[in-house]
């Protein structure tokens, strides 16, 4: 931590919270500048208890961590990518892999037509929504437990790993029955008691960012789940709120530059839910590859214009073809290997 | 609905439009512009599938609803301000509320003596956090039911009633034993079994706006809990995510004059998590009284400065008779009655 | 400056970086910390060359500036508020003051009439634009040459000093010739040659914050002023953006009470442009009066209806009497004295 | 327009609003709905007066524009891609351009030796800038027109074209007598009389996006710059600014597949500022080609850590050298040509 006094701050109001500092088992060690001093404390933000409180000293101008709070995720704490193993599938570590599937199933036909479809296309893994988090009480908000069965089906009809959403630590074991990776969506990326509770199902998590997250937040998110004992996480950029709204959010490439390097997880990319509009999820999905992404997360329904959720960025099954015909080279001059290869 | 079509557009691409907001049940009214046609689509959106999906035919150009989603909250459904009533004080209607207490409870003495302090200088009820939702998994976590103890200590030593938080839907039932009113925070504004669980539990909620939450899904989640049969919502405004880090949140004070006219909830106001500091808390506090609001929720700690959590953000028990001397002229001139009086 | 190195730099490594701050005369200090060493470096941060470009060095995790680069406008520099005087009024230091008049003036009744209103109803300034910066290209650019003669009309008619704005360098002399305070718009607020040929024709400068504008970024366009030695300033709140659409901007009057802090200079609020709807402009006036500001500006139209420009926003002379009568007990229990008394 | 009236507006209430609406010379067209009453208000919203003021009667809801407001810059105008010619150079339609250099000019060994290094690794114009627009006053501001004469000796020593800032309408002549290419710069993206100037010089335009530029807004100022009959016009997306600073600026490449979509004209990415960090301009520039940008901006400098502004972010020659060695591949997947080929 660097504690900056006011100017003109009295020895005595130094020797304040000099005192304070060393309280919480920090060292502090003075330096005296042409018009501010400065306490730089030595210890361990991690292990230490945060001093910001500091700043309500009148003579504190500013209390800065120096230190990022995450460890188990960080690149420090593991040079090498983690490579995780999904029904078989190895992602991260040079694999790029495309998990398609509608929003939400919302019938047996629906679900198992676009499953086959995008497996046809070169999908490797199946995603779609039993339970949906819907801003608006009057909407659709998923089968349910009815929508867990239809994914069961489409599993065994294509043999695609199962994606899926859940939304309540109470459901979090029904959920993981039925599903290879469990989703935590944007609303619930900060709900801890959630991510605790998936992260103890021992399955593989996929993390989306917050839709206001920093990537220090989605980060710790993702420390949350790891001291629970699973790593086996992929994070997921999808979009944050900004003032622009001729999408519907803005994609944040460089969330998943900065993600790459702070980190060891794979991160993914939804260009679905960050466009928000069918037209822009393609060109999306390419500048994804291309700034280093391992994988995309693609919503695809056969009949888009009467999905009960979100229809306006699902793509149809032909234009998700266009898709994997689109990055497939782009995959290739990134030197990664699709993951069904 | 309005749907625009593109200039240029043939009948037969019109006439498939028209044709599809049939099937969803709405009445198509075409609308031949100079340049563009728009299709009116008659019908109740909160009742009908909404139709936003239609974007995906190439020849339309925007779907906009017109009608706001929610309905139970809105002054179109009642007219008149609600009036809640939490262990006998009114909330709302011209009442003014101030809710103080620290962040976290952390002891006994701590949390008593702070009770202690803000019913002396005119709080009206007393908040303190027992689970603490902490953007680190490093940071201190709350003391969970030992603090919910200390919060019944607290309630039996000043008769102030209790607002305290609730994470999980599992808690609910535990936390409502202690709490007169549930607190759902910024960052379980759309958690949806959350918002179900704690209005099954028939307290009063303070609904926290989210973080980077829209006026419209802060009242869409406010309807969320009215739809489970408990209308008794206080709206809670606690700044929002932006550009300016000068404050940690920018206080949106239009959203609660928004939201006063929207909706006949009371609104109330945390200056102290929007301010993110100390020195921020008073000015904040008293413009919230003059935009309108119903009450305030307001951080206190005996020592802040070695708070366990958000110490540079908690006002001393004299600061914060400060405040309430501030505000208490305000509150006359709005024509609000102290709650307490 | 406060550089912070990575885990793990070499002594090589941190000696190649305190070379580097020498070279750019400042002192390196260097602290050894547990995991990271930093490297304070001591000299002063407006008269020496940032480093921030030390950032390059791979060892480097940040370098973080300690000091505030705005000198002449801060309370440091000047304690005591700074009193304008513009055509006899005293602006700031207590008093407070009410600037109205249309977004453009667009006739000399509608000018004369709003003037004479807005007089009666206790407005201390006039404001009209003559020169209007619009988002379209099609959308209505202001009267020019002619508008600045109905200005002069309406100060002879009524005695209101001018406030009005100008967009460009060439026409500051023209302008100034006409008005008492020279406008800076939002969308110039970091129009460097502009501020400089404003600052130079010797007039009050209101200068609004910019549209995404840090309050630091808003205080050094202050300053840019102050150094072309014009410390006649009055900085303008105007609403930031943000991702919220319920009024067109955000209101930030943390910003304002920030403001206040730092800097000596009256700080205004315009209640108007925040909001962009005439229902929200009352409440957030009597906000923007709680919370410190020294004055408001404030649009009026005898017909919204039919303005060509910014209709939505204005409010009619009857309504503003309504918000000059809201606001009156609040200026008072502010301890602030009206400017016209 | 669509104008939504409030339930239970009367007849007269209704009357009044469609009798407004004519006199704006639109044709009011009546549907009525369920609940509300929508007015749909034909006529060319380009040419007739904006009825948004319309919203100030009490009974109107909302006023929604239905047409976008540019014109001449829009796919609809000119449906097929703009080719710009610089010097020989064709910019647009199919090729790919890199302009690389420092971000100040700051002696003729620096931008000579820069000018030559990226002219040997492919780069096709020259950028530095002579007249810098800083936050802080005493941050460097440029060499001036010194740093004109500089950018002048660039170009002859290597035959790139330069490309430029310009802050004011007065310097315009002077930097047009240089440059080949004039740069509007992010500060600048809504200042109508630079704007103005720079058109009517008859050079390229390169346009940056404001801060907070709204897409919309950006091809807003484009149109005015076309309307001056100059339409050799580069826009340039260059981050955004938003709540999250792990990078300083949100680069936005949704917006640069939305103009695509919009606009004919070439749509260049500035990476470099959108970074702020030169780790991140590496990833962020292969994103960009891929979403499908004609071209990048990039800073260079030959020792990045002594550089007088920004240095934070620019590559050395050999990491340009990288940059360009990583994009061309992606640069053919596109189907581009390389505007040096």
């Amino acid at each position: 931590m660097i504690i900056v006094l006011r100017p003109g701050t009295s020895e005595q109001g130094i020797q304040q919270v000099a005192d304070a500092v060393k309280k919480f088992n920090y060292e502090p060690r003075l330096i005296r500048g042409v018009e501010r001093t400065v306490i730089a404390c030595i210890g361990d933000e991690r292990s230490h208890h945060t001093i910001e409180s500091l700043s309500v000293f009148p003579q504190v101008e500013s209390v800065t961590p120096i230190q990022k709070k995450y460890k188990v995720v960080s690149r420090e704490y593991q040079a090498h990518d983690s490579v995780l193993d999904v029904a078989g599938r190895k992602i991260g570590g040079g694999t790029f892999h495309v998990v398609a599937g509608p929003c939400s199933v919302e019938s047996a036909s629906q679900t198992i037509e676009t499953a086959k479809a995008v497996k046809s296309y070169g999908a490797t893994l199946f995603r779609g929504g039993a339970f949906k988090p819907r801003t608006s009480p009057y909407d659709f908000q998923g089968l349910g437990r009815e929508g867990l069965d239809l994914l069961r089906q489409a599993r065994a009809a294509t043999g695609l790993p199962i994606v899926t959403e859940v939304l309540s630590p109470q459901d979090v074991e029904m959920v993981a029955a039925c599903a290879d990776v469990l989703q935590i969506g944007a609303r619930n990326a900060q709900n801890v008691p959630l991510l605790a509770a998936a992260a103890d199902s021992g399955k593989t998590i996929l993390l989306k960012r917050g839709v206001s997250g920093l990537v220090d937040e989605w980060l710790l998110a993702a420390e949350y789940i790891c001291l629970h004992g699973n790593t086996k996480v992929i994070l997921c950029e999808r979009g944050i709120r900004t003032f622009e709204h001729a999408c519907r959010n803005t994609l944040d490439l460089s969330a998943v530059a900065v993600a790459k390097q702070e980190t060891h997880l794979p991160v993914f990319v939804d260009p679905s839910h960050a466009a928000g509009r069918a037209d822009m999820v393609i060109p999306l999905a390419r500048a994804a590859v291309a700034v280093g992404a391992d994988g995309l997360l693609v919503e695809v329904h056969p009949d888009p214009a009467t999905a009960l959720s979100d229809g306006g960025q699902q793509l149809t099954p032909k234009q998700f073809g266009q898709l994997m015909a689109e990055i497939r080279p782009l995959v290739e001059v990134m030197g990664k290997k699709f993951g069904s290869d």
